[in-house]
């Protein structure tokens, strides 16, 4: 008797539960496979025992967690630490027959995937773990792009399309700055996807703000005063996690007035309050925060689509014996756009962060160019809406009743 | 020959643009008025002679009207106030001929419209004005409810419903609450709308904060208290304009922590940084600002079709040789919803503002009840997705040649 078991981990995004479906329906149609389980909160229902079996759940609510965002089993962020949190694992995997391990996370969960492959080779335990990837952050190494981050990027090209034209409307007498808060603390690549939404040379953003650009305030105001008076108006993009040149994080040290006055915020609320007291320009901020990486009712069908795949694959790919490895994308072609999937050493993968190739970036800094388009564009394509009842989305409700204790 | 004209005044909706294509199609295809001209960014077009003519735009542009969030041709906030703004006003209009007059608006451009018309009145000009509703703030009285309010309700309901989800997997280990912050600065229509979400006890909001009622730090507290035992989060949708009892915002007056030290910020850093301080809770919030009000991609189909309506409704009231009123919307039935529209005399609309009735809110003054939920669901129903290109959806993109200047 082998058992499989699946567990989401880290932030969620709007296409985690598609993977979790590519998982449990590959799982549940494998004849070499006799339960598969999911394990509650992640990695921390292994050590609580909590683990949910997916015979029990009703088909119909295994099909819409397609179409379901965030982690329908729970998440956590937990990071396996001391040799007897891997005796507990094991005590647990051995209990329950596992022999089948997927995590489905980002940086962080594919090193606990490793430590627990490593681990499985150590004790000479029969265990085939394999990685699912997630992330909005889209800073997994090796892998074209990471399941997460089309979706998101779609929510936020759509999200800034939508408020350039607000304050597009109202720049004549009122609001002309907008700006657009965006998820990433390290790379910029949520940031940059805005500009998907540029059509034309005067449409937003007009400016974006990474990461992996030393940010000058400067530079930062003489383009949006040019801007302004080109268009009238100037829409931003600004990443979370941008630093000053010496590292620190521009949110972190908030705006300070010429009274010594700090007002500490998120990164759209400094920068509004900076151009406000500075420029003296009626600005308004989003900070979509957790609607960007769950906005499931926006999310892109080629993301929808291969982070079923990469669920699934994970399950074949065990079946054939592999272990220690994330299943990652590789594109194909572009137009048509194509991928398919493939083994990725996690010793290459864990705690690696991949960031914005310079050559993706425009001379001033503070735009991507034409290269990232090629790169993201495809990765946003098609509609893949929920159903609706009510006019709001009908999402999956699971029972997750945890079998019992052994 | 007589002409028409049509002006788009205040904050946006999704579906602003709409009541601008009921208005424009029905002038269009009206036999008694010669040109439909928009004044550009509201009723300054007309002080600059700023208008465009219809008839030169691209009728496949027009019919995206349908489709395009926020103000196609420009907003304002300007207030009449001197007896020369009229004066300019009428000049303007005996030169272009000008008959039929359609103000697109809120509490304060109904007012402008009511003045128009009363100054033609006394000056014995020949002018059928009207005003065309539209607020996402839901406040206008007399009519049953406002086109703009159905899709901010809408994409509200779904970002609760998304956002929720979102902290609901990350609540074992980690954040615990969420706060979305909503529009609404004197009426709690868009908070509450958010209940919308809500189809078992469990789902979120747990909280609506509503500016109708007083805010009591104690017994939010204990609220939020209560349901995280109950169920591990706690969802919370604050109107920005919430008040304390002596009624001061609460935003204004921001957090002030134990060191004297105050954080100014919207209503959902003002709260994130109470729980955070006082309950040691870790918080969320999330502000969608512009997005709210501009999310076309997500609006109501009822909303759609009724500010479609109003606006063609104006035109064919405005012939009828009908002068100072409001179109309104009257409910007919709940189930299927029917709606037809109505005149409403404008002197019972401009500068009034409705609350949210004692009746549909519940005891605790933080939830709204089943009569709530009775009269905004139809409001939210149906989905009118936007055609989409390369991942995004196409909008208008209209020339706006302004007219030769006579």
């Amino acid at each position: 008797m082998k058992n499989a078991l699946y567990a989401q981990s880290g932030g969620v995004t709007s296409v985690i539960n598609a993977s979790a479906y590519g998982v449990i329906k590959a799982a549940l149609n494998s004849k070499d496979i006799d339960n598969i389980y999911v394990a509650i909160n992640g990695i921390n229902g292994v050590f609580n025992e909590q683990l949910a079996d997916m015979k029990k759940e009703d088909p119909e609510q295994i099909e819409l967690l397609k179409f379901t965002p965030s982690s329908a089993f729970g998440s956590c962020r937990r990071k396996l630490k001391t040799e007897e949190d891997f005796i507990k694992i094991f005590e647990v995997f051995e209990k329950y027959n596992i022999h089948y391990f997927f995590y489905n996370g980002g940086n962080d969960s594919m090193d606990t995937v490793n430590k627990i492959h490593k681990y499985a080779q150590k004790i000479g335990y029969d265990l085939k773990a394999i990685g699912v990837p997630k992330t909005v952050d889209n800073d997994l190494p090796e892998t074209d792009h990471t399941p997460g981050f089309g979706s998101i990027a779609k929510y936020l090209s759509v999200a800034i399309l939508e408020g350039t034209l607000d304050v597009k409307s109202m720049a004549a007498d009122s609001t002309k700055v907008f700006i657009l808060e965006t998820m990433g603390r390290h790379a910029g690549w949520v940031a940059a996807s805005t500009a998907l939404a540029k059509r034309h040379e005067s449409d937003g953003p007009h400016i974006i703000l990474m990461p992996e650009v030393p940010f000058n305030k400067e530079k930062f105001f003489e383009k949006i005063k040019d801007t302004i008076s080109k268009y009238g108006y100037c829409s931003i993009a600004a990443s979370e996690g941008i630093k000053y040149k010496d590292g620190s994080f521009v949110s972190a040290r908030g705006y300070q007035d010429n009274f010594g006055n700090v007002q500490l915020g998120g990164i759209g609320s400094t920068l509004a309050n900076m151009i406000k007291t500075e420029l003296n320009i009626k600005t308004h901020y989003a900070v979509p925060d957790y609607l960007q990486r769950s906005g499931r009712h926006i999310s892109s069908q080629v993301d929808v689509n291969e982070a079923i795949n990469v669920g699934a694959m994970a399950v074949k790919y065990a079946l054939e014996g592999k272990s220690g490895f994330m299943v990652g994308i590789e594109r194909l072609m572009n137009s048509p756009y194509l991928s398919t999937t493939k083994l990725i050493p996690l010793d290459n993968v864990a705690n690696e962060t991949k960031l914005i190739p310079e050559e993706y970036i425009t001379e001033d800094g503070m735009f991507v160019n034409e290269k990232f388009i090629e790169y993201a564009l495809p990765l946003i394509e098609g509609e893949y809406y929920p159903p609706y009842l009510n006019g709001i989305p009908v999402y999956a409700r699971l029972k997750l009743e945890t079998i019992n204790k052994k």
